[in-house]
């Protein structure tokens, strides 16, 4: 589909910008990515999104959306092409909203959380993470994507945890992920990361290893 | 209407079970309510949000939806009586949900930390709530709601401000919501309370002071 003003102001290691990048791509909607740093921010960020200057924006004719999450549902509704990466009934729309949100408010703090410990401290923080990911783990049951049969918004939700969770662990030297621990979420990260889709939506293992080793030195 | 299976497990003070009643209400739904005690977890919570075993939770022909956001979307799509809570287009939609998680991420805690703040501390975390009220405010410009001529998500998710917060600061003897700083924020709440439906739909300010009163006491 040809462009239709769509920008996506953006950081290219962020996985919140990188949602909206999977939902753009699944609708097969072209867009113009304006790569953002984190500091200094830019004039624009500071326009489109003054509440919490930060990305990702999406600018749809000039007008901004933020707030990763809702800018996924604004593709979904506003672009018909694609497959839908909400279910149509209230019922599922509903459960992959409560799920999306579970990642967001209870395992993303959870995560990060693993970092700012060391020890004892951490060996629980990632025990923490860890029954999270099982609570997550079990809505996979029988399903090869948290949308079922296709990408939807919890699998997009979920990218950090497919990709970045995985090279931080292998970076700190930690087990966080693993087969023994999570089967069906180990599963779940090899058919989601193998998926045409999340191959052109998000950089490979090793451009972001490289990246986060930075990240972690500094 | 007549009840269609629609039980709502809620707590009487809760403003998060209150925003449910709303909705229920905008929509003319008839629904049994079901009263939860914070301690001990009845069954039915354990059962229906093992997640986060708290309420409320909408039972609709059985089936549970939570997280009151979800939950008062899910009423919008599921029944087309009554007004819309949401607009019916992505971008007045992105810019509700957008709100709404606004008060939710960023208003409730920092209001939550006044409480846990004393002396000077204190007044700090008043003028943090007083700036983003501020930041909301500006959304009301021109409008009776923050939905437009008619309540909407943003609306329903303020409720904690039109009654709670100026019931807890008068028992604290705080001043955070006033019309010198916030004209139109106190415009909104006169119309807010005022409004046949959340009339219906929540505590006079006189019972919830009496309920607060032992809060602030405990």
């Amino acid at each position: 589909m040809a462009a239709q003003g769509v920008k996506l102001l953006g950081a290219w290691a962020s996985p919140y910008s990188r949602r909206v990048e999977i939902a753009l791509k699944l609708k097969g909607i072209d867009y113009e990515f304006v790569a953002q740093t984190l500091s200094p921010k830019s004039p624009d960020v500071l326009k489109y999104n003054p509440v919490h200057k930060k990305v990702p924006i999406l600018l749809h004719n000039g007008k901004p959306v933020v707030e990763s999450l809702v800018v996924v549902e604004y593709i979904d509704e506003t672009w018909s092409s694609g497959p839908s990466i909400l279910p149509a009934d209230p019922l599922g729309k509903a459960n992959a909203r409560f799920w999306a949100k579970f990642i967001d408010d209870k395992l993303m703090p959870a995560i990060i959380n693993i970092r700012r410990c060391q020890g004892e401290e951490q060996v629980k923080a990632i025990d923490v993470v860890v029954e999270l990911l099982k609570v997550l783990e079990n809505e996979l049951k029988g399903k090869k994507f948290f949308g079922g049969d296709t990408i939807g918004l919890v699998d997009i939700a979920a990218n950090f945890i497919a990709l970045w969770l995985p090279v931080h662990q292998e970076i700190m030297g930690l087990q966080i992920v693993t087969k023994e621990k999570l089967p069906v979420f180990c599963a779940w990260i090899d058919e989601y990361l193998n998926s045409s889709i999340i191959k052109q939506s998000l950089p490979s293992k090793d451009e972001l290893s490289t990246a986060l080793l930075a990240y972690h030195r500094s």
